[in-house]
C-alpha cells in the first residue's frame, strides 16, 4: 500500500508536471490590479486542484481582497490534524526583458522548471496536494487529518489573512501547521527551518529650521537636518554592531550551546558567501558567526535615506528636512510592539540641538517565530526529508519574516513545520524564477512520508512505508 | 563743482529710476537658453549705458558664453585706477506665480523697486555708472581712473571670466577693484565687507556589496552602504563642531582681538536671528559667536543625501549604494585645492569594513578672500558710505562665496572693496526681488564720494566735496 503511494507518485511525474504548468499559466499577481481577473481565476483553479486531490468541503472564502481557498480530509479524529498553508498569488514579473522564457509560459531547462511563482509558492503547494492525491487514490484515506488553506495575498502582506484566522478558529482547529515557503539550506541539503525573524519598519523625519537656507550665508551656525539625521542614525548601533535601543536585547532567546554547535556543523563558507553577494568584507555583531547573525540574532538596517539637493551638479543649501527608512529584524521572544515603543522613547534622546524627529510606521509590525526543534512534528519532518532525498536533513533558521507563522501560534496555538523544497538561488521575486524538478518530485514524496510519519507518541503509523532510500 | 555732482544726482533721480527700469526689462537669464537673445540684447544695452555715462573704449568682448562688456575713463595716470565689476545677467524668475508684479515689469511699491535683478546686480551697477556720469557731466573728468567690466555669466558660476581676466591682464591693470554685489549689514547700516568664504563642494558615493540585498535574509551580516555613508559623514565634524579633516585649520587666519571686538560691537541678536530662520537652536563651533561662525570660521555642511528605497511604504532592502553631497566653506588663508587633497586622503580612513568610497567634484573649488581693513580704499569706502548715508559705516564679513574676488587678487593682484547697497532681505534669487530706492540713490552718492575720496596718500582730492550730511 505504501509502496503503492510511492509508485503512484513515480508513475504520475509527467502528469504532475503538466498540471503544474497549467497552474503557473495564471498570472496571479496580487499587487497589480490589471491581473485581478487572472488572480480570481487562479483561486477557482486552486479549488479545482483540491477537489482533484480528493479533498472535501472545498470552499472559496471571500475576503476584503483575494479569496482564501479551503479544503480538508478528516480521516480519523484520533489522529493528528495538519493545517497546510500556502499561497496562489505571485510576485510581479518585472523586469520582463530579463526573462529567458515568459514568466507565465512555463518551460523546463537544465532540470529546472522556469516560471513566476514556481518556487514561491505554486510548485510547493503542488507537492502537498499531489502527496494527498497519491494517498487518497491508492489507499482511499490519509494517515492523518489535513486542512488546507491557500491564500491569494501573501505577496502583498496578507492583509486579510489574520482576520480570516480569527474568524475561523474552529474550522482551522489543528495540531500543527505545515508550510513550504522557505528554501532548503542548499542543493542536496534538505532542512527544516525552526526560526523566523520578526520585523519593525519605520520612517524618521528630521526637521531643522523653517526652510532651506543658503549654506554660505548661514553655514556653521544653524542646525542642518541631514547632519542631524546622520548623527541620530550613526548612533543606533555601537562599534560592536549592537543595537543601542534600551532594552532591545532583553527578551532575546539566548542561543544554547547545542544550537550553536548545530549551526557550526552546517556547510557554510564565509568566503563563498562573500563571493555570492559581491562583498569585500562581512560585518555584524561581534561574537556571532555569519549564520547566527543572519538567523538567530536581531539587527537593524537603514533601508533608505533622502534629503536636500539630490540633482546633478551642486546646490549650496542647508536642508531643513531629511528622511530615512530603517527596520529591525527581531528574534524570539522580542515583541515588535514593545521594541517600537522603546524606539519611540529613545529616538528623541539622540536628536541634536535644534533638530526635531518624527517617527512613522508603514508596515504592521511582525512577530518573530520559533519552533521547538524537539517537537515530534519537526522530528517527523527531518525523517521524511531524509527518506525522500536520501541524505540527512538539518535544522536551520531564516532571517526573513513570514508573519503568518507567528499568527498561527498566537491565534490558533499551532507550531509550524517549515519544510521548504526550493533552493536559495531559485530567483524568487526576480526574473527567471525556477524550481528544481528533482526537488518538486522529492517534495511530493517528502510530504507523503511526512503525513505518514506524524505521530505524537511512539505508536506506529497505520501505513508503514516500505521503501527506504539513501545511504 | 562737487556740489554740482551731488546736485546732478539729486536732479536726475527720476530719470535714473526710469533708465534702471528699462535695464530691468531685459530678461537676461543666463541659466536658461530660452532667454539667450534677451541676454545678448542686455549686453548691448550695458555697452550703451557705459557710453551714456561718458566712458570711452567701450567694447563687447565675446567669450565662449555671454560677452563681457568693458569701458574706461583714464583721467590722470598719476591717480589710482579702480576696476569696477558687476554682472548684467540675472537669476531665473521661477516660481512666477509668487511675484506680485512681473519679474521683468519693474514696479515701485512702498519705497522699493521690484524686479528680477534689481538688487543682484543691475541696480548696483547703475549706482556706479550714474556716479561716473554725474562726475563727467558736471566736471568733465573723474577724480580717479576707472575701468568697468560687466559680465553676463555670474549667475551660472562665471565659467568664462577667469580666462578673460588671464587674457586681458594689461587692459585690466588697476590699483583696486570695487564690487557692489553683497548686502549691507541691515537697513540704515551701511558696511564694507572685508571677508568672503571659499568653497569646496564634493559628492561621495559609498558602495557596499554587488547589488541590493534582502534585509531579512542578509541583515546583520553584510555591509550596508547607507550605514557606511552615515558613519563616514557623522565623523566629519567632532562634538565641538570642529571639522576633523587633518590640517583643515592649519592656514586659517586667527581672528584678532580687535576683529572680535568689532564683530561683537555690531547690532546682532541671536534670538532675532533664530526667529528669522525658524530655528529652535543655533549650533556650531564652540568658542565663537554666531556672526564669527558665519563669516570668519570655516565649516562643513551636508547639502544632499540619497540612497536605498525612497518611495512610499516599505521595501526591505539592504542598499548597496548611497550618495551624499557636502561642502566646506573656507576662510583666508585656506587653499581649497589643498583642502580637497586632504579630504581625498582622509575619507578612505573613515570607511567602515566592506564599504568603498568614491569622491567626485562638480564645482570648481573657490578660494576665500580677505581684504586688509586698514587698506586706504577700505577706509575711503567707509567714509564715502558715511557721507552718503549719514551714519557711520561698519566692517563685516560674508559667509558666501564670490569666486571672482579671489581671482582679482590671484590673477590681477587687486584688493577688492566690497561696497554693497542692497539689504539682506531684498529677496535675491527669490520671487519679489527688490531694491530700496533710498539705497539706490544713496548708492549713487556713495560711489561719487568714493571715487573722490580714493587716494593712497594724504593728498587731498582735486575735488573737495562740499556737502556733508548726517549727525
Amino acid at each position: 500500500m505504501n509502496e503503492r503511494v510511492l509508485g503512484y507518485i513515480a508513475e504520475h511525474q509527467a502528469a504532475f508536471l503538466e498540471e503544474l504548468k497549467g497552474y503557473l499559466r495564471f498570472a496571479s499577481v496580487s499587487a497589480d490590479s490589471q491581473f485581478r481577473d487572472q488572480t480570481l481565476h487562479c483561486a477557482q483553479h486552486t479549488a479545482d486542484l483540491m477537489c482533484d486531490a480528493g479533498l472535501t468541503e472545498v470552499q472559496i472564502f471571500e475576503t476584503d481582497g483575494f479569496p482564501v481557498v479551503y479544503g480538508e480530509l478528516m480521516s480519523d479524529p484520533s489522529r493528528p490534524t495538519v493545517l497546510i498553508y500556502g499561497h496562489y498569488d505571485v510576485q510581479p514579473p518585472d523586469p520582463l526583458d530579463l526573462w529567458v522564457s515568459g514568466p507565465f509560459e512555463p518551460e523546463v531547462r537544465d532540470g529546472y522548471l522556469f516560471a513566476r511563482g514556481v518556487s514561491d509558492d505554486k510548485g510547493q503547494i503542488f507537492c502537498h496536494l499531489k502527496a494527498i492525491q497519491a494517498w487518497l487514490k491508492t489507499t482511499g484515506t490519509l494517515p492523518v487529518n489535513v486542512k488546507v488553506i491557500i491564500e491569494g495575498e501573501e505577496e502583498v502582506g496578507s492583509p486579510n489573512l489574520l482576520p480570516f484566522l480569527e474568524k475561523h478558529t474552529d474550522l482551522l482547529k489543528a495540531d500543527l501547521a505545515l508550510v513550504s515557503d522557505t528554501p532548503m539550506l542548499g542543493k542536496g541539503q534538505p532542512s527544516i527551518c525552526t526560526s523566523l525573524r520578526g520585523l519593525v519598519y519605520v520612517e524618521v523625519t528630521a526637521k531643522g529650521v523653517g526652510g532651506d537656507l543658503h549654506s554660505g550665508q548661514h553655514g556653521g551656525a544653524v542646525p542642518n537636518a541631514i547632519t542631524g539625521l546622520v548623527s541620530v542614525l550613526s548612533r543606533l548601533k555601537d562599534e560592536n554592531g549592537h543595537v543601542t535601543i534600551p532594552g532591545f536585547y532583553e527578551d532575546v532567546q539566548v542561543l544554547s550551546a547545542a544550537q550553536r554547535q548545530a549551526v557550526a556543523a552546517l556547510t557554510h563558507s564565509d568566503t563563498e558567501y562573500m563571493a555570492s553577494i559581491g562583498a569585500t568584507a562581512l560585518t555584524g555583531e561581534t561574537g556571532y558567526s555569519t549564520l547566527e547573525r543572519r538567523w538567530y540574532r536581531p539587527t537593524l538596517d537603514i533601508n533608505g535615506i533622502w534629503g536636500g539637493y539630490m540633482g546633478e551638479g551642486s546646490k549650496t543649501v542647508i536642508p531643513n528636512l531629511a528622511h530615512a527608512k530603517f527596520s529591525m529584524r527581531l528574534v524570539a521572544n522580542q515583541n515588535p510592539l514593545q521594541i517600537l515603543e522603546a524606539l519611540r522613547a529613545y529616538l528623541p534622546t539622540l536628536a541634536p540641538a535644534g533638530i526635531t524627529l518624527t517617527l512613522s510606521t508603514h508596515t504592521e509590525a511582525a512577530f518573530p517565530a520559533a519552533v521547538d526543534p524537539s517537537h515530534y512534528a519537526v522530528k517527523a519532518g527531518l525523517k521524511a526529508l531524509e527518506q525522500a532525498f536520501g541524505v540527512p536533513a538539518v535544522l536551520q533558521g531564516e532571517g526573513g519574516t513570514i508573519p503568518v507563522i507567528a499568527d498561527f501560534k498566537r491565534v490558533l496555538g499551532l507550531p509550524t513545520v517549515l519544510m521548504g523544497f526550493n533552493l536559495p538561488d531559485d530567483n524568487i521575486h526576480a526574473p527567471n524564477e525556477r524550481f528544481l524538478l528533482a526537488n518538486f518530485f522529492g517534495g511530493i514524496e517528502a510530504s507523503a512520508y511526512f503525513l505518514n510519519g506524524l505521530h505524537p507518541t511512539p505508536n506506529p503509523s497505520p501505513f508503514p512505508m516500505g521503501i527506504e532510500r539513501g545511504a
